[in-house]
Order: structure tokens, then C-alpha cells, then sequence
């Protein structure tokens, strides 16, 4: 099952092709995106993922997405959407077919399925590696032309780091800066728990800011944890009570063992803490 | 004027879209590339480009592009061609539509003009400025799904730092390792001259072997010219007799100003390489 629709309010056929062998996306992964959470007709966070998607396009120098535009495109891929209840809608935004063409954006809204490994991996947890990222926690504030914290479409590095989690038997990656700091996964947020208190490492650091580990935090405030910005490393991630990754398609995710190491069961801790995020929605 | 054509021979209209919005090129980026050079009906360097080609896809764990194929493809476009004598051809490999699809790499060749300012850039030569790329000349080695030195369709980066030399006032970038060391530009090689040597950074600290750069050493030591791989800081680029940039398309260019200063002068040993680089394909 998939939906396709474009910012128009136009809906097409997503087997057929729709993008010239000329747009910047595919020949430069040129472009941003978003990933939103779909479950019984209602988009996750839209307002947060937009903000950053405007905020992505702004790095990028691209023209400003117009909100209207993509809520529109949004609610066509759910009223069109006859698969589960549950869905990933991403919003894709590239730079639109080379200069000589003189093209638009191009811009489309797409509902996928998540796969059921996504699903179990939610309720039974995953194993995690760290990798190096390669860069200091400096870099991203002072050379922006690197476009740290943007959500581009060059997401092949990411890619890469998946396989080589597969490859060590883990399922998700938690990358570390040059100083041994955690950053974030490919694709998900950081959160890691020591008794009441939430910790995630800052967006200065060149890291996205995460709209689900957003999400999680508000829920875990009104259900009384405390809930710190703060860098952390990954000493701090073995010392912690729980870990786990945040993403719009892993929800929360309890990581139960980090470069091969089995942490601390903190099963009760992630019950605790997705009724808590599951209520901002109920 | 634009040619596509397809692994299979077949040529296509550019302008009609042929890439699904699936496509993991599309939305991660997640495929590698080529640039070739056509002049005068003869790609130059095909061999060199399709072994760069092979040696990204492996990087990259993407299925061994067929040599074959891929010159059956790029002999259409160059058949098909009927703009100007010298043109750009690129050869697109991607992972194909996601996973639920079980789809085949997507994979054609596009002949694309030449812009007027590289061309006029080929005589006049650039200003270029030196970025910060952010990381340290060990680290290729030591985490291979960083993909550096890979040549993948995650070009935001480098397009990004193209627009900060433009807005600059520069035409390039000469990136630069936490060190210092010199490493490459976003779709170029950086070659320094002094006396009769020439020299650039080893493809080891994470950048790209250059197909036009080896070309022209080739050139340069049949011309008498000593050729060598070493690391550069950017201090010995302003005690150069010489600063250059490679690539299909820009050919050799000289760098006349880096970062606002101006560079030694730099023609007639432009004219002597740039002679003995054609020389190679008289």
C-alpha cells in the first residue's frame, strides 16, 4: 500500500514514475524531507515537522515551503490511505529539475507501510552499536555549509550505517562525536533515563531536533519525570536506568543492549513512558 | 538539449519523468554517479569513470554495475547527441525503489550542456575559497560507512558549499581536514605545481581518485613534468607556482585567487598542462 500526492491536492499512482532523471534530488540528493507519523487519520507533530522542514529548506537556501501546501498534500495521502491504521507519510522537497530547465520545487506528499520488523522492534526492543561520526561538537555552528541539522535527502551515510549495524547484529545506530559525545542514530533521537530524568544531547551539536523525542518529552513532564537538554557520553549511556531511540516510525524504542552489552531492563520504564507519549495523542 | 537513455539501450524524452517517488536515489540519496566528458563523439576516461563506478556501488553494497550495460547506455547518448561537440554525460546508479517493491537498481546515462561560465572559467580561471570539511585525515580509513571517498548521489553537502563560494565571491571550494591538510573541492580534484612538480592529496585521506586529475599527470610526465601524491597544506598552495582544479568538466582550471588573495600567475603553465592533458586524446 502506498499513496502518492502532490501540493496541488493531486493525487497519482506511485508505481508510475513522477520525477525527471534531471531533478536535483535524485542527482544530488538535493532536497529535504520529513517523516510523519499517521495513526487512525491523524499526522503526529505535523506543526513540528513542518517548522523543520521550513528550517531544513531555509539551510539549504531553498524557497520557503508553504504550510498550506503540504497540509493539503498531507490530508489527501490520509483521506486516500486504505492500508493499517498506522502509516509513515514522508514529505519530500527537492530543488526541482537543473538550472537550464528553470523548474519549481518539485514536492510531494507519500504514505508508506512501516514494516513489521519496525513494529516488533517496538514492543521487544533493540540492539544498538555506536559509530563514529567524525566530527567535533563545535563544527556544526561554525562551518554551516556542512548543513549539520538539516533533514537533506543525502541520507547514503545514514544508509551505510544501518547496513553496518546489520552486519554487527544491531538493528539501530548511535552515533558518537570526536570527544566520545552521543549524537543520534541515522534516523532516530537519542534519550537515555537515570531515575526521574530524561537526557538528550542539544541541536547545537549538528543534530536534528527530534520531533517524537520532543513529543516524549512533553508527555514524560505531565507524567512527572524531569526532562534535560545536556550532552551526554557513552559511559552516561551504561550508568542510565534505560536507553532508547525516538523517531515518528520507532515511537520510543528501548534499546536493551549497546555494542553488544545487555543494559539494565528498563521494560517497565518504556511501558511508563509510551503511555506517557501515547496520551498527547488519546 | 538533453539525451536519456537506459541500461538496456533504449533512449528516452528527459523532460517525461522516469524515476518513481520511491526510488531510495529520490528519497536518500542513496546511489553513486559518475560525470564523463564527451568531446567530439568520444567519452574520455570511460574506463577510469566505470571503475570509480564499480568501486562506489561496492562502498555502497549495491549490486556490481555491468560494464557492459553502462557503455551500451552512454554510447546512446552520445549517438543521440546533437548539441554542441563537447558535452557532460553522467551515469546515474541507484538503489531502486524500497525494499517493498524488490525492485532492480535504477540505472541510465544523461548527456547534459555544458554552462557558458564553466566554459568561459576553463580559460579565465576562478577564485575559490577554502572550507572547513570537518574531518580528520584518519578517519575514511577507520569508519568506511562515513562512504568518504565514495562517489554517492548525497551531494547536498556539496552543493551547499558551492553556494557559500558563491556567495563569497568564489566559483569553488578547496576543502580542508581538521588538520589543515588540504583534501579536494566539492566535484573537483585540487592540484598544486611548483617548479616542475606536480602535486595532490592521496585518495587515503578520504577523497575521491580523480579521473581528469590522473589524466592529466599522465600528460604532465610525458611533457616531462615530475607527478606527485602527497599531502598539501594550504600554505603550500600559496607557495606554488601554480593552483588548480580538475574535473570532466571544468578540464584543468586555474585558480587565479584563494581566499581573496591572488595567486602567482599561473597561464603559461596552464597552457603548457592543459596542452599536454589534450595530447591524450589528439
Amino acid at each position: 500500500m502506498r499513496v502518492l500526492a502532490f501540493l496541488d491536492g493531486t493525487v497519482a499512482e506511485p508505481d508510475d514514475p513522477c520525477v525527471r532523471a534531471t531533478d536535483l534530488g535524485l542527482l544530488r540528493g538535493d532536497g529535504v524531507f520529513e517523516t510523519v507519523l499517521v495513526e487512525n487519520g491523524e499526522p503526529r507533530e505535523l506543526g513540528l515537522h513542518l517548522d523543520r522542514l521550513v528550517r531544513s529548506a531555509w539551510m539549504l537556501d531553498l524557497p520557503e515551503p508553504s504550510e498550506t501546501d503540504w497540509k493539503r498534500a498531507a490530508r489527501q495521502v490520509i483521506d486516500n490511505w486504505r492500508g493499517d491504521g498506522e502509516f509513515a507519510m514522508k514529505l519530500i522537497y527537492t530543488r526541482g529539475s537543473d538550472a537550464g530547465h528553470g523548474s519549481a520545487p518539485t514536492a510531494f506528499a507519500l504514505g508508506l507501510e512501516i514494516t513489521p520488523k519496525m513494529m516488533s522492534e517496538r514492543s521487544e526492543g533493540i540492539a544498538a552499536v555506536t559509530l563514529e561520526r567524525g566530527i567535533e561538537p563545535g563544527l556544526a555552528v561554525r562551518a554551516p555549509w556542512l548543513l549539520l541539522g538539516a533533514k537533506t535527502l543525502s541520507y547514503a551515510v545514514n544508509m551505510a550505517a544501518l547496513r553496518e549495524a546489520d552486519r554487527r547484529g544491531a538493528s539501530d545506530v548511535i552515533f558518537t562525536a570526536t570527544d566520545g559525545s552521543v549524537l543520534e542514530g541515522p534516523t532516530v533521537s537519542v534519550v537515555m533515563v537515570r531515575g526521574r530524568t530524561l537526557y538528550t544531547p542539544p541541536p547545537i551539536l549538528g543534530i536534528l531536533p527530534g520531533t517524537t523525542q520532543a513529543a516524549v518529552y512533553r508527555g514524560a513532564e505531565r507524567a512527572g519525570f524531569t526532562a534535560k537538554i545536556e550532552m551526554l557520553s557513552v559511559d552516561d549511556l551504561y550508568a542510565g536506568d534505560g536507553v532508547f531511540v525516538a523517531s515518528s516510525v520507532r515511537k520510543l524504542t528501548r534499546v536493551h543492549t549497546l555494542d553488544g552489552k545487555v543494559l539494565p531492563d528498563a521494560s517497565e520504564l518504556h511501558r511508563e513512558l509510551s503511555a506517557a507519549y501515547e496520551a498527547g495523542y488519546a
